[in-house]
């Protein structure tokens, strides 16, 4: 089973409200904080923290960045890189992910960043590939508005070649270091790329040696119809949201049919659903931290994170009028998350009531939440691995740093002793821990 | 005295046969490589270390990579930030500049990534400002060739207006972390920067607060008129070249001119210029050392990265040949060393070997090299600071580690024992020990 820790780099956790609960550490600008989760996680044997992003606080909801900000709505964003390396600095074994953009960043640079980081943390880094999705991070970066949604993933495509074509250019034995001979590489074993494409042209030669691991592992998390396109062609870690176990089922399997139809070996791509799990020591115990966890929500965090994940001011909407058809196909953001409320709801054209309510969205309720005894949550963690609908789980925190306390002194060792979870890191670098071969040729080499 | 060490996170130091010598250490696509010089530095009290960079390899001569990849040419160039973050996490006090260019990157990102890493490192990051100056960069970025020399130094501009507005908009005291209010932060004292220009348009909020000295300081290092323009307008700690002292003291007063002509005290303006330094327990060890030291340079050395940085194919030209005034006009990238070569060699049409003899490009004569014993070499740094040629030095290495150790053991100590510089930090910040001021509001706020 894959265990991953899904991470911000920000004022709260992926929960909002989590800032306000009593247990949460408040200090978040400070490597520190990132150092301590990271060591709990390692004692956990987690494959993998992973970091989402945004390049912009949700200021989408009445174009109003005020509420977020009073109310710490994800409004502290900072960057992934230094905290990354913090992380891999303070620890052996876990994999470190980020998410970087395609939409505003050249190719050759996010290649850069990505292959450095893995060889400074030793062939432990992921890199979490996303395009842009709202008009708020546009319009931090020169645009007025963003890139519609399929052109914006045919530019995530060719961004992909070139990165990973970059990733290839040196031949792992390429460098020499003969002092008396004065050569310190082989120039046979490096090559231009000489990309040319729609969006991007790129030469090189890349200025960046192979890793450990050949170059960072892909993470992706498209669940929309041209995202999974995207996802089943490059990703070799998927990160989605199953609303519960039966769609994950049909999901799960429609994704791996994907792969394979594509070409790619299904059991080299990793599927892992986002949980939160409150686990206590007995059920009471458990549910009374569920209700204190859930009674910090405030309604705006939800309305703020439905406008700026889908892209749309639902300011602009009243709470009970159902959405036309016109509006629903206008929402560029998150698309699988608009299909997911339509899907779940049964509504063909919701209301703003029921995309808070179907999308959980700022809630405890936007992923399935398991609640209980350590027994109980591995029996729930068991019936989805076992029962088909997932490779493991990505682990969300309802506040940091003791939500990873919790699952690693509670639930791990459960895992463990079914045989469901490993109780040592088998290698070095993070292909070695989530089992995935070093790739000897990128997709485009 | 300011004391900055010039780094480069690549397979040599500032000088390209560094590599070849017996005492380099191998390991420079490891963190310890680079904690461990940090560690050096901050032991002989140093202000900063930065970094270089350029986003391609040198391959303009001869439009040939096969060459510096042989000689091992700055051919690996990584990545700042990890690196950057893995030395300030190994120290307490020293400062961690490094370069990013504003030709490539959008200035929302890069202030970005420098207010986190300031964030991450307790305060002691700097931002070196520079504009990227040759096609082979160009052509790694989507672009045919590299913009014009004037028209970067505009974008430059605007960007540092963005950068240093982002920085400004959150105040010093907006966080205010109340659980039981739920008020997370002030939206009063969180701003738009609502940037629109020719360039770039950013809107904001930025995402990252106010870190504990203000913000990065700013380090740049323009020589031509319109780069010294940029410098003065900006720069809080400027990298400069003087082949010499009397050349050096003119520089010097005409600079501190410049930058109170503009509005700015010339006291907050530190110009450090480079030198090698070779210090010896005596006087013959000392030039035996630079003896072994000079020999290991290769001429291709000279010639690739004179081409790379002059933006101009070097193979095109005869050496014996004078470039024309066209040809010299037609110079886009550092356009301050063509003219230092001009004026040096006395020549209004000097050829290729005028230029690989009085730059000294790639060589140890690229800047003044002090030879000597730890006096002799303290005499010099006086006479330099002392008589107003200099606020301090940007020590670049012969090789790595072993000329940092050197320094520290050999000259270190002498310069302390004079009174001429710090033997503890006076502070927390890099801002504390340059003597800088945290700003209160930017230059645009």
């Amino acid at each position: 089973m894959t265990l991953v820790a899904f991470l911000q780099a920000q004022n709260c956790s992926n929960y909002p409200a989590s800032w306000r609960h009593p247990q949460t550490m408040p200090d978040f600008m400070s490597p520190q904080y990132y150092q301590r989760i990271a060591r709990t996680l390692e004692e956990g044997k987690f494959d993998l923290a992973f970091f989402d992003d945004r390049l912009a606080m949700p200021d989408r909801y009445g174009d109003d960045y005020e509420e977020s900000v009073r109310h710490g709505i994800r409004v502290v964003k900072m960057d992934l890189v230094s905290i990354m390396t913090a992380m891999g600095l303070a620890t052996q074994h876990l994999g470190i992910g980020g998410t970087y953009s395609t939409t505003y960043f050249e190719p050759f640079h996010v290649a850069r960043v990505f292959a450095t980081l893995d060889l400074m943390i030793g062939g432990r880094a992921a890199w979490n590939v996303v395009t842009s999705l709202n008009d708020s991070e546009a319009v931090n970066f020169s645009q007025t508005e963003h890139l519609e949604h399929d052109l914006r993933y045919d530019r995530a495509d060719e961004f992909m070649e070139v990165v990973l074509g970059h990733w290839n250019t040196w031949d792992k034995d390429a460098i020499l270091l003969d002092r008396e001979k004065g050569i310190f590489a082989d120039p046979k074993k490096v090559h231009r790329l000489d990309h040319k494409g729609k969006f991007f042209r790129s030469r090189g030669p890349f200025t960046v040696p192979r890793s450990p691991q050949g170059h960072p592992v892909i993470i992706q998390a498209g669940q929309s119809g041209r995202g999974k396109t995207f996802a089943s062609r490059w990703g070799e870690l998927i990160f989605v949201i199953f609303a519960n176990l039966a769609l994950g089922k049909k999901m799960y399997a429609d994704f791996k049919q994907q792969v394979a139809a594509g070409g790619r070996d299904p059991g080299k791509v990793k599927l892992t659903p986002a949980v939160y799990v409150i686990p206590g020591e007995t059920k009471t115990m458990a549910e009374e931290k569920a209700a204190l966890i859930d009674n910090l929500a405030h309604p705006m965090d939800s309305l703020a994170l439905l406008s700026e994940v889908l892209n749309f001011d639902f300011a602009s909407k009243p709470m009970d009028e159902p959405f036309t058809d016109a509006e629903l196909k206008s929402i560029g953001g998150l698309q699988a998350m608009r299909d997911r409320v339509i899907q779940i709801s049964g509504k063909a054209n919701p209301t703003t009531r029921d995309f808070v309510q179907y999308s959980g969205r700022g809630t405890i309720r936007e992923v399935p939440t398991f609640i209980g005894t350590p027994q109980a949550i591995a029996d729930q963690m068991e019936e989805w691995f076992n029962g088909g609908a997932c490779d493991g789980f990505v682990i969300a925190a309802t506040h940091m740093p003791g939500a990873y306390e919790d699952f690693v002194r509670l639930v791990v060792p459960e895992l463990q002793r079914r045989g469901l979870f490993r109780k040592e890191y088998p290698g070095k670098t993070l292909r070695d821990t989530l089992g995935l071969s070093v790739p000897e040729k990128s997709a485009v080499g």
